[in-house]
């Protein structure tokens, strides 16, 4: 199938992939006063006294702006505001088939970080949540932590968080598969933007203490003088052993590599330098660093790509469903490292031991057991971690 | 029926009035591949080469904003973006209903107007028009006047236009039951608010020339001390007759009395002291300036109010839908004087003359004509007066 052909053709067709319904018939005067005035005051009325109440009477507590300024658009690259909505309606699509979430695309035509927050924070009274996307580093950096700081919602920069949780996930099982300790895993990630820096940290979290991390010009050095201040932050919580050199030389005698960098930067010389029986995540899209089947011929025990074509997808509509419903369903006010590493946790577990195999780490996208698994573990942690708002309903 | 109560538990019961809905099933890999990446990718690039194609491949041409600060809400006056959700769900449901636009609630977290207009400009990409709604005067003909300048979508302040409009149609049939000219009448419009503003605009458009406009000191005198700008600007293109004193005095010997203003301001006294059979538009939200039963009393030939218990309501529901309709259709870059002219002529003729009675002088918001009349009227002369966009689809 030429899914450019096919997609373009549906696109235009459909004319945006998303319609926004009422839920009421308005066909009658008793409707109409009901919907809208002189009815509608009423809960208006109430929330004015009680704010919280906005939940019981709006769609805000089951809605989620999915926001981007359009500067990191799949492999795309900074194709603007626009041209990023297909994508931003196609998140929102997956918001509501996979965990029936409202989602609507904010597509901002700016790319200054100061008013993409102060936009962000104004839209707040309508969405329970805000789900970043394809926001180009280091600028997503700042923009996530500020909202975050003075937001009382879940604020997730999906291509960080919700590519690391599945990545942490896929590790999980990834060694069990193995029969080796996640633990003590050498692991070289390639690529040290948004996502590269939001696997590092997880796996930190996760316990894995021994990680290289490597962009262009090699293992990040924090005494460089051209890196700027996210990498000198990533540099100094990782590379333990002070590695330096290129991604061919820092890769050897390792146990992982995690490619969310550029096509064919990884050969079978490389992975054949690693540890044995290697993982490798090449996730570059559309093309891997490595093809699979290269990546095999040089040793390498399991592969993931980002490809929907090759065995062990890593792919965020895993993650991100089924933790804002279970963020929303309790009010939470933030996604927290525990709930993501609950998340990942509860992706890797949707899968028994007996369904593991090398080239299944990872349940299927259309998996029922994911988004009620995943939502579940969120709940408990945001209770747990206790960073739920205690509403007056 | 207990509106209020009733409205209450409706609300209660949907947890909002809107749903976002995914035009495509995503239950299979190919869906996914589609709908999301990689076939996603094309109508991007696409786009990104020629930014008119956003109005092909996405909902950009049929999506409004519903935008608010909160601050104008009903006849509830200045209750936060929070409370006023309700409200704007309930336009959004009429857009749907009525037009089959998909409309989104926009309710923003400030009052500023430099931050407003920055924001609805920067969120322009998704968004094929922008509707403007309950923002307090005179911030909202600000907002308006820079947003209509700044952007290339129809920005339309609906509590003005939308009012203006449906008063125009009232007024075009109740002279034709009266049976004199509307363009020898003497009106008083009680209210210089937004709603009073675009009335007397529309209205001196439509060829009436003698319009007294008061606020809460009576007749607006542009020379008085206490005036701000938008009253100033209002009071030198009404009142040709220089006419000072209370409504009480100025309402004497008028043909029309307009009331956008406040319960029961009007007496029954005041009515007797009008031109014979008088047409009495009360629209004060949501206890009229005077009830119909005593206007009639004091000798009104024709009543009008924003109830639906009365007959001839003035209902905005008549005008938005089909405005937008028609602007959207055609890619209009703004909405006119002229097609507000058209769509308020385009009200009025949906009733043939022998429909027209003292208690019908407008069609009722579930006549199906109503959207087709006024959104042709609408394309028809926004094409006259080349203010569509040339697209290159």
């Amino acid at each position: 199938m030429n899914y450019n052909e096919e997609a373009l053709k549906m696109h235009l067709e459909l004319k945006g992939k998303l319609s926004i319904e009422s839920k009421v018939k308005v066909d009658s005067k008793t409707a109409l006063s009901l919907a809208y005035t002189p009815g509608v005051a009423e809960p208006c009325r109430k929330i004015n006294k009680n704010e919280d109440l906005v939940y019981s009477y709006t769609m805000k507590g089951n809605t989620v702006a999915v926001v981007t300024d359009g500067t990191a658009v799949l492999g795309l690259g900074d194709i603007g505001a626009k041209a990023s909505i297909p994508v931003m309606e196609g998140k929102a699509v997956l918001f509501k088939e996979f965990a029936g979430i409202n989602a609507f695309p904010i597509c901002l035509e700016t790319k200054d970080v100061d008013e993409i927050v102060n936009i962000v924070k104004a839209l707040e009274p309508v969405f329970g949540g805000i789900n970043l996307e394809d926001i180009a580093a280091p600028r997503c950096f700042e923009i996530e932590r500020r909202l975050k700081e003075e937001m009382d919602i879940p604020v997730f920069h999906d291509d960080q968080h919700g590519t690391a949780i599945i990545v942490g996930a896929a590790l999980i099982n990834g060694f069990k598969v193995r029969g080796t300790k996640l633990t003590d895993a050498r692991i070289v990630i390639n690529g040290a933007g948004s996502a590269g820096t939001a696997i590092a940290k997880l796996l930190l979290n996760l316990g894995v203490d021994d990680i290289v991390m490597c962009d262009i010009d090699g293992a990040l050095d924090e005494n460089s003088d051209d890196i700027n201040e996210a990498k000198k932050a990533l540099a100094l919580i990782t590379n333990k052993h002070k590695e330096r050199g290129s991604l061919k030389e820092v890769i050897k005698n390792k146990d992982v590599f995690i490619g969310v960098s550029a096509p064919n930067v990884v050969t079978k010389e490389m992975i054949m330098s690693m540890n044995e029986r290697p993982l490798v995540f090449a996730m570059a899209n559309p093309n891997p660093e490595i093809s699979p089947d290269e990546a095999k011929k040089g040793g390498a025990f399991i592969v993931g790509t980002g490809r929907s074509d090759y065995p062990n997808q890593i792919n965020n509509v895993l993650a991100f469903p089924g933790i804002f419903r279970g963020a929303l369903d309790v009010y939470a006010k933030e996604i927290t490292e525990g709930m993501k590493m609950a998340a990942a946790r509860a992706i890797a577990d949707v899968l028994d031991e007996e369904e593991l195999s090398v080239d299944k780490i990872l349940p299927l996208p259309f998996d029922k057991r994911i988004v009620p698994k995943v939502s579940m573990a969120v709940k408990k942690k945001a209770i747990e971690e206790n960073v739920v708002k205690k509403l007056s309903l």
